[in-house]
């Protein structure tokens, strides 16, 4: 059910999928340093996160059949809210595979929303062994947080919003990225924009495999990050061929200018950004990349426990 | 100059112009106890309030001479950001008298735009005369924060863009309130809703006002409350005749349901509320007034110290 390639009829498909159930999200304009871009908050879908989207999109192209028969997911909690969210729309049974060292929020928000959660330690366990195992045993339809044409054209339905918003296409999009199914649907969205990577430093592998022409993989011990939502090893065949042809570049940025970027949407936006939310805009406000009223910058999530947020706040 | 009455014809001058230089709030849905209703984010401004639309009515009024004497404003801080924010806008110098025990970061914000502050003492100085004599000393305009026809029409464009929003006039309208500039604009500017004032407990006087249908002020030594924004001793005739001919009664919320309203906002919703923006939810959430899809609830302002803002999210 995977085998084929993401495209932009699908991207479209999913826009107009994801418009019948979810109110655009602003795309709000950012002053910054005299100059002036996009900020598009996918902080304030109703889970917190763009990974509705992708969901949403994946879910609602299953047969009745197979939507009986559940869904299984792998995910440190965006995409598990993302599709926890659209298989109880639908009265689909969702089992969810997160690390034992998620966020708190993001376990709890997740069994809110009715799924399962099947807990397995980050570092030494294969979640993807653990996630296709149980969805074979169950006969569950088994939902990529990232390597799946539908996830990836759910995704880009925020590009196909954003241009809409804009009334053009964006000339630029900076993103953040995990494993690329954001980057990827938003590159097939906009065809002609140029799309930029954020990732944290040392987890990125993205920027390193378009630097390299191959995909790259996250070293053997990779520094510790408070992006959950972005410690993803390597991009996948499906996401780079998207990537490589439409990517020039990524960025990476330090904890610190994550956390900067944090305070920033705390105090400036009025906005809580996770971590792995506000790389992108770690990576603009660091001036690591030139921003003006063609760019738009995506805050892709919004789920932070309170205690970790009141630590990058307080002055 | 402040003499004739606040209509709606104003209102919608108001929001034409305001639309002209401000992107709309998002009109955001929210779930809640099987309930839905909407959020207007009127933190999401670029001052983080809803004061900026007074402020911007007002001084675009003035006449190129009176634009060149300046202009004054007594504030806590948001109507003194809307104000500066304006008159920066109009190339206008504004003096803002502001409370000594105003949050750091409204008095730095003010600052910041190009105002000139001069603090007070809440408690033994009497502001409106500070800002009277400035007024007349410099021949400057001088902006109430709330009885100022203008300002409440400003206001009142927030209803306008909501009812665009809604694709239809709302059937209620929850606002939080201080000197009743806000919800007097609300009301004229969405003639079939009923409008729902919200005040901190203790500081109540607009719904005891109308209660007794006559002004009523706050009590001798009300009890300390985080709602800077809110700290109004009585509203004026000007916004009292709009309240009485459309609010049947006014509600009141406790410091702890501020609390509660702040922390649902912080992980339910990613948006920062001030103590003074989160009241209207605050009063939703605690089931003091019923909600459905018609409607609105004003999320007024999100300028709030790291430290105040930590301590109420730490679990």
């Amino acid at each position: 059910m995977t085998s084929r390639s993401p495209d932009r009829t699908g991207v479209l498909r999913a826009a107009e999928k994801v418009a019948q159930i979810l109110a655009p999200t602003p795309l709000l304009p950012v002053e910054h340093d005299g100059r002036m871009f996009w900020l598009k908050a996918e902080c304030l879908q109703p889970v917190g996160a763009f990974k509705i989207r992708g969901a949403w999109h994946r879910l609602t192209d299953l047969s009745d059949d197979e939507r009986a028969r559940g869904v299984v997911a792998v995910s440190s909690g965006n995409h598990a809210q993302g599709v926890a969210w659209a298989a109880r729309k639908l009265g689909m049974a969702a089992t969810i595979v997160m690390p034992r060292d998620a966020p708190p929020i993001k376990l709890e928000r997740t069994r809110e929303l009715g799924a399962e959660v099947v807990l397995y330690d980050r570092m030494t366990e294969d979640r993807e062994a653990i996630g296709r195992a149980l969805s074979a045993e169950r006969g569950a339809a088994y939902v990529h947080a990232f390597a799946d044409p539908w996830v990836i054209e759910g995704q880009g339905s925020a590009g196909i919003e954003a241009a809409a918003q804009l009334g053009r296409e964006p000339a630029r999009i900076v993103a953040c990225c995990g494993g690329g199914g954001l980057t990827a649907g938003l590159a097939l969205a906009c065809p002609g924009a140029e799309v930029v990577p954020v990732e944290p430093a040392g987890w990125d592998d993205v920027a390193r495999s378009l630097a390299s022409g191959s995909i790259q993989t996250v070293g053997a011990n990779p520094p510790p990050t408070a992006c959950d939502a972005l410690q993803t090893f390597a991009t996948s065949p499906l996401n780079f061929a998207v990537l490589q042809a439409r990517c020039a570049f990524g960025l990476s940025v330090t904890e610190e200018e994550v956390c900067t970027a944090q305070r920033y949407a705390f105090s400036r936006l009025r906005l809580v950004l996770e971590p792995g939310g506000a790389v992108a805009l770690a990576a603009v406000l660091a001036g690591k990349v030139a921003v003006d009223e063609g760019t738009v910058v995506i805050a892709s999530g919004g789920n932070v426990d309170p205690l970790a947020f009141a630590r990058v706040i307080r002055p």
